[in-house]
C-alpha cells in the first residue's frame, strides 16, 4: 500500500533561460529552495511548471531533471495533463522509467468529455504503469469538472488511483469526498485561498506553489491546524493570505517567477504569450514579501 | 459599546395554525425548544421565520411574541427585509418599542440597487432607532449582493451598524472582512454547509436554524473549534452535515417545520405557495435525525 | 378563444407625486402618451410600474385608474407578482372586478419554489377568475426560473393560461417553446436588447416600456420584421438599441421616469430605496434621445 | 483589400483510419461533400476538425491536403489554436507556404491571458505572414474570452486582422461589434443554435459544420434571411434546429462523424479520450436526419 503523503506538496516553476529553453541550473536552484521548505513531496510539471507550454522533449527533460535533483530526499510526483490519451500514456511510462514516485493526472478538454471518456482515459494511464495516481480536478484551468462521486469512483475502481486533489475551491466537494469514502480516501487541497479551512476540513495535504516564496510557512500552517492551535494557525493564514491570493489571481508561473527574482533566485520569464509580471504588480508583490520578512533564497 | 454575541444565533420558524394564522402556542414551544440549545441569541423573523410571507400585522405580532417569550434570557434580534425604505424604518421603530435588542437588516431588491441606494437604506434605518444593527448579506434569497468592502464601509460610517452576517457561502468574503477591518468587525456565518470552516476562519458566531432540530450540537461545534479540538469538531461537523445541507437545500421553513413535527413539536405547514415537505424527503430527514439520535423535543 | 395580441405590449411607469403617493394626473398623461405609440395592449403594474414597491391599496388604485384611462381603446393587462398565493388570488379577483382584460402572472420567490408549488400557484389564480393569463418568466427580477417545458405544461393543463412572456433573454427558451408547441402557443419577448431577433424567431409580440420614450418606433420595428424588410428593421433596431439597453441596465422605473421628465412629461421619482437617475446618466440618456430626434411628449 | 466572405463557412471533420492516423481518402470525400453544400469558404482544422488533438505533423498534413483538395474552388481558411505564440507563428507560416487564403486564429489559455498578452499573440501571428486573419472568440472551448471592444481594437490596430468570428452565443456581442464599428467590420456567427437571429442581426456569414450533414440547407437559410423571406427562413431554421443543437451539445467531431457514417460517408472515430457517439444518440441523430429527408452523401 502506498504511504499517504501528509503535509505540503510543493510545486516548482520551470525556469527558462534567455534563449527560451529550460535553464537547468536555475531548475536545480528552484528545486533546492523548495526542498528547504519542509515539503512532504515535490510535484514537477504541474500548472505552476508551465507543463502545458512545453514541447514533449522539454517535458521529458524537466521530469528527468526533477527526479535527479530531488534524489530521493522526498517523493517526486509528476504532473500529466494531456488532451489525448495516447500522449498521457506515453508520459506516464516515461515517468515510471526515470524513477518518479507518483503521477498526478488531470484530464484536459477541448471538446467536453463524458464520464465514460474520462474514466477510460484514467484507466489507460493506470494500466500503463504501477505508479500510484493522484486524480486531479481543476475545472478552471483544464475545462473538465469531475464530481466528488466520480472521483471517488475512480479511486474505488482503478487500483492505482489512490488520492484526490481538489482545486475547484468548493468546500462542498471536499465534504462530499470525505462523506462518500467515510474519510478513507486522502484528499488534497489545491486552492491556496482556502488552505486554512481545507486543512480544518480534513485534507491530508496542501498542493501549492507558495513555498517557492513563503518557505516553510505553509508547512507550519499545516502543522498548527493539526496541533489544534487554531488561533496561531488563523493568524499565520491571514498573514500569508495576500501572497496566496496574489499568486493565484496573477497566474502562478508569472507571479512565482517574479517573486523568485525578488528573492535573488531568477527563474526567467514565462513563455509567450505569457508575459513577465507588470511593474506595478511586481511592486505590490515586493511589499507583500517585505511585510512577511521573506528573506533572499539561499544560493 | 454593544456586547459582541459569540456563539450560536438561533432562528425559529414561525408556526401557523390550521386556519393559516400564527399559532401562538406553537410559537412559544418552538422558542422554548431553541432556548434549550445553548444559543447566544435568538433571531426572530429571519428567512427561516417566513418573514417575507407575513402581513405587516403578523410580523408585528411575531416580533412582540418573540420578545415576550424570551423575556430577557438571551438577546433578541429581529429581522427586517423590506423592499421599501419606509416599511423597513417602520419595522425598526416597532422593534425598538417592543424591546428587541438588535436588528438584522437585509436589503431586498426587485430592481437592482446601487451602493448609494443601499447605503441610504441602511442610513435611514439606523437613524430611526438606537438599536445595534447586523448588516446581512444573502444574495441568494434577497437579490442584493454587498461586497466585503461595502459591508465594512457600512460599519465604519454608520454608528449603530456594528456586525456583519455573511450568507453568500464564499469564504473569500469572510477573509476580506477580517483583513479589511484587521479582525475588528465581528462577522457571523450564515452558511450552514461551511460552519466548521467559518468558525475556523474566525467567525464570531453562526446564525442558524439548525438548533431547532439538532439542539446544542451547533453550540458544541462552535465550542470545540474555539477550544482547538479540531479532531472532535471535524467529527461532529461531518455527523451533522447531512442535516445542515438538507435543511438549506429543501428550504428552511419547509424542512425545519417537517423536522419539528418529527420531533413531536408540530409547527404547521409553510405558507402557500410553499408546500409541506414531500413524503420521500420527510423519510430521509427522519433517517438523518435517527442516525444522530435526536430525541423528541421537550414539551 | 382569446384573441391573440400581436405587436407591442406597452408598460407604463407608475408616477408618484412629491408626497410619495400615486400621482393620478401624471398617471393619465403617461398612459395617454403610451396609447399614441401604436400599442397592441397596455400592461399596468408590471416591473416598470414599480408594482413590487406599492402597498396593496396603491396597487388597486393603479389598476383601477389604468382600466378607466384606457377605456377600452386597447386591451388592458394587469401584472400580478406576489410571494403568497393568497395575495395573488385577491389581486386577480380585483382585476376581474374592475374590468381588466388579461392577467400577467409572475411567481416571486424568497424560498426557492418547486414546480409543484409554482403550478398550484398558477392553478389557484386561474381558478379565481375567467380572465386569460400570460405566464411570465423573468428569473432576474423574480428569483424563479421556469423552463420552457414547464411553461408549455402550464398552458396545456390550465385552460385560461394561454400566453407566455419570456424575459430571461435566452433565445433557446423561445426556440424551445416554439418547438414544444409546434408554434401554437403565442410567446412574447420581454428582453429589450434582443427584440429584433425575438421577432425574427416568431414572437407574437414584444412587452416593453420603451414606447414611453421611443413612441411608435418599437411598433414600427415589429411591423418591418413582419413585412420581411430586414434591412430597415435592422437599421431601426441598431438605432434604438442604445436606449433599449440603457433603460434595462439602469432599471426601468429609474430610467424611464428620467426620460419622461426629459420629454416634458414628469412622472416623479422612483420610490426609495430607488433613487432618481444620477446626473451623468441623465445627460447620456438625453443625448441618446436627441440623437433619435425624440420629441417632447404631447400634453 | 480582402474580399469579404458572405454566406456559409463550412467546417470539415478530420477523418481517421482504423490505425488512428489521418485517412486521406475519407478526408477528400468529406471535403468534396462540403463543396457541394454551396459554401462561401471552407475552414480546415477548426474545432470540428479536432485540430487540438493532432500532432504538429498531422496538422501540417491536414492543412496541405485541404488546400490541395479544394484546389481554388472556394477560399480556404486554416484554423490556428495554439497555447504558445511560437507554435502559432510556425503554423501561420506553413499555411502561407501551402497556399491557404486566410487564417482563423483563436488564442488558447491554460493560464488566463491579459489583453496585452492576447494582443501580442495576434500581433506576432499577423507579422508572420500577409494572410488576412479572422479573430475567433469561443470562450467555451478555448478558455479565453475577448470582449467586443478588444476584438474591434484588434481589427483596427492590426492591418491583416479583418474579420471577427463570434461563438460565445451572446447576441449582445454581435450588437456591440456592429455598433462599435458602425457596421464596417464583418462578423461571423459561430453559434449554430442562433443562426437565424445572427443573420438577422447582420452577420456576414455563418461558420458551421452543419453542412456535413445538412448539405445546402444552411446556405439556403442564409439566403432566405438576406432576401427578407422571414417566414420561410424561420420555418427552415426550426426544421434544422434539432440537428444544429444536437451536434453542438454532443461535440462536433463525435456527432458529425456519426452523422457522416449514417450518410454512407464514413470518417472514422474521434481520437481518444473522445469516443464514438453512443448508440441511443446515434439513433436519435438518424431520426433527425430522416425527418429532414437527408440523403446519402454522393460518393
Amino acid at each position: 500500500m502506498t504511504k499517504v503523503i501528509r503535509g505540503i506538496v510543493a510545486y516548482p516553476v520551470t525556469p527558462f533561460s534567455a534563449d527560451g529553453g529550460i535553464d537547468d541550473g536555475a531548475f536545480r536552484c528552484v528545486t533546492e529552495n523548495l526542498l528547504r521548505s519542509q515539503p512532504a513531496a515535490i510535484a514537477f510539471l504541474g500548472s505552476a511548471g508551465e507543463s502545458a507550454y512545453l514541447t514533449e522533449e522539454e517535458w521529458r527533460h524537466g521530469a528527468r531533471l526533477g527526479v535527479e535533483t530531488v534524489a530521493g530526499r522526498v517523493p517526486v510526483i509528476v504532473g500529466i495533463a494531456e488532451l489525448t490519451t495516447a500522449a498521457a500514456v506515453a508520459k506516464a511510462r516515461y515517468a515510471r522509467e526515470i524513477g518518479a514516485d507518483m503521477l498526478m493526472v488531470i484530464p484536459v478538454s477541448y471538446w467536453k468529455l463524458t464520464e465514460a471518456e474520462i474514466f477510460d482515459h484514467y484507466a489507460a494511464i493506470a494500466a500503463a504503469t504501477d505508479l500510484p495516481i493522484m486524480a486531479y480536478n481543476n475545472p478552471g484551468t483544464s475545462g473538465v469538472d469531475m464530481s466528488p462521486e466520480f472521483l471517488v469512483r475512480l479511486v474505488r475502481e482503478l487500483d492505482t488511483v489512490r488520492f484526490i486533489k481538489e482545486s475547484s475551491g468548493d468546500l462542498n466537494r471536499m465534504h462530499a469526498i470525505h462523506k462518500l469514502s467515510d474519510g478513507a480516501i486522502p484528499f488534497y487541497n489545491g486552492a491556496n485561498h482556502m488552505a486554512l479551512e481545507a486543512i480544518a476540513a480534513g485534507a491530508s495535504g496542501w498542493c501549492t506553489a507558495a513555498p517557492n516564496l513563503l518557505d516553510d510557512r505553509p508547512a507550519r500552517l499545516f502543522d498548527l491546524v493539526q496541533a489544534g492551535d487554531i488561533v496561531r494557525a488563523r493568524a499565520l493564514f491571514y498573514d500569508i493570505l495576500p501572497v496566496l491570493r496574489f499568486i493565484v489571481v496573477g497566474g502562478l508561473p508569472t507571479t512565482v517567477k517574479a517573486g523568485l527574482a525578488l528573492r535573488g533566485l531568477p527563474a526567467g520569464a514565462p513563455r509567450p504569450p505569457l508575459k513577465p509580471l507588470v511593474e506595478a504588480d511586481r511592486q505590490k508583490l515586493a511589499e507583500f514579501l517585505a511585510a512577511l520578512r521573506v528573506e533572499p533564497a539561499a544560493a
